[in-house]
């Protein structure tokens, strides 16, 4: 009855990580991120399918398959995503078979839920996260992972009524929503909106360069060269979403911010920023 | 690491029904959905909790309480969630203890949302549902129910971009996302829209004095006097909406629609309209 549930592991099988990436990640010089995706996924025996879907330039799947094969990852290829007849076609399903990561594009991801959403593949790609199988997506592919997908909206740090569009994601996970190009595209304000609504998930803002690697037991790191910012709703007393209207702006009090920079970690079942540990590890070395 | 997944049951406890209602259900001279309602909770040993939240009006919540007292529920009560900080109060959570039923009445679905999002009465509930407490909707309350609300949007049977807003809802169920006073508002274009989305879960538009009683293996029963239309993504081969600008005609193709008055049964799972059962059941007669 519950179609399209979070994946979630089952038996003793562990989930893969899911990899946020906020973006514009540095490709040549210093590329921490993407490197630290092919390391998890196996290094030169990586098995990574990239998926480009949500991008309209012809060249963004064979880019990544270059980037990860000089990286040193054994098998890398791109699928071709364009219908979502070629997310029901056993061949494509056949590919992810074998992958120890899949790597999600950037692009538009309203191209990303209206061809893979609801198909066999969507369906794959989530069995396969929940065995041990790492998803990592950029800017809109950081944006899909989730239960609930911001869809769109405007910029500015203050929250006003239908300043985001929320619609269903990939449902790899519902304690998060996601937002990228967090900073340079100035988002706090559409973040805050889409808490606003019914403040239960976490809001993750990730810059560009920046990533956060969520592992199987819910910790994240964040990877990179800027920061990701968390917006913790539990202690909300009063949003006022349900009283104002369009443009005006949301009252919303007691939210709880968190910016954390590269080697910090929040755990996000207790909402809790694992700073201490950081330093404890500092203080060790 | 999930937190407020939808509700499952675990273990040997059967789930409760859920119960959305269309808005304006039938009160005094044939109020069948009601009625129903309150044989499923107990009848006579029904306890029966009505959260009258959603709506601005003083007397809603012991509006309720009267017809179901009327219709014979043994003990009956309505409990005023005003603030978030209510929903976090133990004697409020204590008092659903012994609820076999809870009623959840109309107005705004952004004050359910914005108020017991994310506190411990959402959970409460949620783990209730779990756990054979039904849960009736009626209006505002239906739409909350799902983890994907439609929290506005605008008439007309021809989806548009902009034509709906999504937010997070209770999480009850996620194959489903619910309209209501479904015919009487012209909505099939909102809904639609919803889907164009993500096509992945079903979509239910409840008309006025109708009701889907879902029971604990997602099959659904209609009761009342209109009709529940179902609209089937499945198929979906195309739809336009990452293509477009605000107010343009989303292209949706292969759309299947099912329209189901009182007594039609259709399976939520398997997606699949149950009509024969029902005449073969009525040939035995």
């Amino acid at each position: 009855m519950l179609k399209m549930r979070p994946a979630r592991s089952t038996g003793d099988s562990q989930r893969g990580f899911l990899i946020p990436i906020g973006g514009a990640e540095e490709k040549e010089t210093n590329p921490v991120i993407l490197e630290r995706f092919v390391e998890l996924c196996g290094g030169s025996s990586a098995n990574i399918v990239v998926i480009p879907t949500a991008s309209r330039m012809a060249d963004t799947g064979s880019l990544y398959v270059e980037l990860f094969e000089d990286m040193g990852a054994a098998h890398v290829d791109f699928m071709q995503l364009k219908t979502r007849a070629d997310c029901d076609r056993m061949s494509n399903l056949k590919r992810l078979d074998k992958a120890t990561g899949i790597f999600i594009t950037g692009g538009n991801q309203l191209r990303l839920s209206t061809i893979i959403g609801g198909t066999p593949m969507a369906d794959q790609i989530r069995h396969l996260n929940a065995h041990a199988v790492h998803i990592a997506g950029t800017s809109a592919g950081a944006a899909i992972l989730p239960e609930h997908m911001i869809a769109g909206g405007s910029t500015g740090p203050t929250p006003t009524l239908d300043k985001v569009t929320l619609s269903p994601g990939l449902g790899l996970i519902n304690s998060l929503v996601i937002d990228q190009h967090f900073r340079e595209r100035d988002r706090l304000g559409r973040l805050l909106a889409a808490l606003a609504y019914n403040p239960y998930a976490c809001g993750l803002g990730v810059d560009e360069d920046t990533a956060a690697f969520i592992d199987p037991y819910g910790v994240l790191e964040v990877v990179g060269s800027g920061g990701v910012t968390i917006v913790d709703p539990s202690d909300i007393t009063y949003s006022s979403i349900a009283e104002i209207r369009n443009g005006d702006v949301v009252t919303l009090t007691n939210v709880r911010l968190h910016i954390l920079a590269s080697g910090a970690r929040f755990d996000i079942q207790s909402r809790r920023p694992l700073i201490e540990r950081v330093l404890e590890s500092e203080e060790e070395a």
